[in-house]
């Protein structure tokens, strides 16, 4: 389908706003899902007068990641195109990651005599750990051809990324894990599972030797252990692909790096939704497309806190008016996937979603909610359908064919 | 997407039943369905506090044989899986297929001066066709490599199973019918479609040499037609693609045959819905799936009983508060394809579906009908989706991606 799109694409000088409530879905509790519990009273006016559906992140029962949440908003197949732990973890890092990269999550560990005594190393302070990092990043800065990078992350862990000259074959990164996921095990070698990922798996070993050699006068911290080892993906360009120069704003960095990945601009960001929508507010003229990620929804559903997620929709819903002072020609709210404050966790369940523009039946939802939007227009549709209809709101796709 | 689902299965103590009753859907009469006449209190409160929805068993205005219904809402693509008439009727005949036979749908005929007089040799008796079944048996149990199985059906109709020592390659039994669905022509020869097919079309005409010589001195049926000539696929197991160990609970020999083509355990069952539930009760400890097949609504339906159709539900209905008393986690309720009595066959228009779980919205659907279940989260959606729904509302499946 991307095929067909990019052959339609047109340019003008509209603006599109997607707002991603992280998680934004929900479940009832005593009848009432969190969104039918927030008083939102500028998002429910909004519904009124917008198309309305539930988009569903992966398929039916599949619940998503935060990867294959934010490709599919982002109008990328999760199945096609699919994100590496490794990946991930250097992204929430905030490494700048190339298509060249291979990236690799790793642990301090304790081995002793061979075997693995504590995988985590005794849970060193961030601070005991950064050092460790700062001092394998000193002694380790190449491998074969491979650049090497090291990012510290919480406590024991921390992401290194191999960057090669040039781009990888697909399958390059077919690495095993080498922690055995049990202590009293030796750690496992890095094998490579085809003969393209014999660099790959070369270089993971002597890196392990090397980190072995540095360690080795550390009590607890004498070992490293990798998982995750994965490939950044060659995923086209957001703007190759839909012709739209794109801004991604968020807080957190994990989701500034999903949208690096396609290219989009992803300068950093602090604060909450006030300075998110400050930060759009003063790049408006630059880009045709606005990602702007509230992550504090999902976070309050990951702990149970069903007051809290919908008081932070509350909050949301309070800044509305500011959004739409802005002007966008076309305005999506939605989330990248449901969670659920009774599961505590990521779900499976289809996210609610709007969209205003000019070019709308509206008058089916009353308001912004799991069950009202699943009276709208736009039903329960495949979220990488969201910027195809993004485009075509905004007046920016061709009619396909004669 | 099985192989995405399969790498995500988790395995837990859950129970999930999925209770079909056969050509549930219809059509109204006088403004009102079957469903919409049946009094269902039971059916309609527990709608209510479900995931309502419509399946599409293959396709828009695609209209099921049993095959296609009954693998869709297993998990497998109806399109992808394709079950030759042959396998259907000898698996209707309670024959215990194996993935390396090839079964054909037998019909006794009477041929005059090498011409077809009778295609269905004058309608014998069943005893009488029985009796010369059981002599084709005696005389003929192997022929080249493969065993032949003869199984009679009724009056003239039988089936024939060609058991080889070894699986066959796909396309083996592309063989024509011998039927010219005409009299006063010919019987046709199996002809091979290609090289494949070879040693069963060389099969065919040998069982219809020695069949002709046997029957000779008959009146009536001295010569066989053979049709539907098919492999039994080698569909990968149910139990290895979801992880379920699943019972099959069904009072007719197809339908415990479908599920046995999945790798089910399909024990003979008498009687009828009562049954069916003790039977389940007795083995609750044993399985984690339990299909149960609710055959007779559709058999009204076929024959154009509005009426008893709706009575068939309501008896179900009845029973409906024993089949929650034995607490599945998850309990499915729909059919396999719909059967408006209106239409005395099986149609193409989507089936009513019920998911109960603790993971629902709910609340959309006041009762357990067409168009009740159109209100319902679950939208339209294609049958192969019921079950990877049910592994996630057991809590059987892992989060996809990062």
């Amino acid at each position: 389908m991307q095929e067909i799109i990019k052959d339609l694409v047109l340019k003008n000088n509209t603006k599109i706003f997607l707002i991603v409530l992280d998680g934004l879905g929900g479940l009832p509790i005593e009848g009432r899902t969190e969104l039918e519990t927030a008083r939102t009273p500028n998002l429910d006016a909004l519904a009124r007068a917008s198309a309305t559906g539930l988009h569903m992140p992966v398929s039916y029962g599949i619940t998503p990641g935060s990867g294959p949440g934010h490709l599919g908003i982002f109008g990328y197949d999760p199945l096609r195109w699919q994100i590496g732990r490794g990946v991930l973890e250097a992204l929430g890092l905030g490494v700048e990651l190339r298509n060249t990269d291979v990236a690799v999550r790793c642990n301090y560990a304790t081995v002793q005599e061979g075997l693995i005594k504590d995988r985590r190393a005794g849970r060193i302070a961030t601070e005991k750990g950064r050092r460790l990092t700062e001092r394998l990043q000193k002694e380790i800065s190449r491998i074969d051809e491979a650049e090497i990078i090291f990012t510290h992350g919480m406590e024991y862990r921390f992401a290194v990324v191999f960057r090669f000259p040039e781009p990888l074959d697909e399958g390059s990164a077919e690495v095993n894990d080498t922690d055995p996921q049990k202590t009293g095990k030796p750690p496992l070698r890095p094998v490579p599972s085809n003969h393209q990922s014999e660099r790959v798996a070369r270089i993971a070993e002597k890196l392990v030797e090397r980190a072995k050699e540095i360690l080795k006068d550390e009590d607890a911290a004498n070992f490293i252990l990798l998982r995750g080892i994965a490939q950044v993906p060659s995923i086209p360009a957001f703007e190759e692909v839909f012709g739209l120069k794109a801004l991604a704003i968020a807080i957190y960095p994990m989701y500034r790096g999903l949208a690096r990945l396609i290219g989009m601009d992803t300068p950093p960001v602090n604060g909450d939704i006030r300075e998110e929508i400050e930060f759009m507010r003063d790049n408006l003229q630059d880009y045709d497309f606005f990602f702007v990620h509230v992550k504090k929804v999902d976070s309050y559903g990951e702990d149970g806190d069903f007051e809290g997620k919908a008081g932070k929709i509350e909050e949301f819903d309070a800044f509305l008016p500011d959004i739409r002072g802005l002007n966008p020609d076309v305005l999506i709210i939605t989330g990248d996937h449901s969670t659920p404050s009774v599961m505590k966790s990521h779900s499976w369940h289809p996210v609610p979603l709007l969209i205003h523009s000019p070019y709308v039946l509206g008058g089916l939802s009353q308001a912004f909610t799991e069950r009202e939007c699943l009276k709208g227009e736009l039903g329960i549709l495949p979220a990488v359908n969201i910027i195809p209809l993004a485009l075509a709101n905004s007046g920016r796709l061709k009619k396909f064919g004669a």
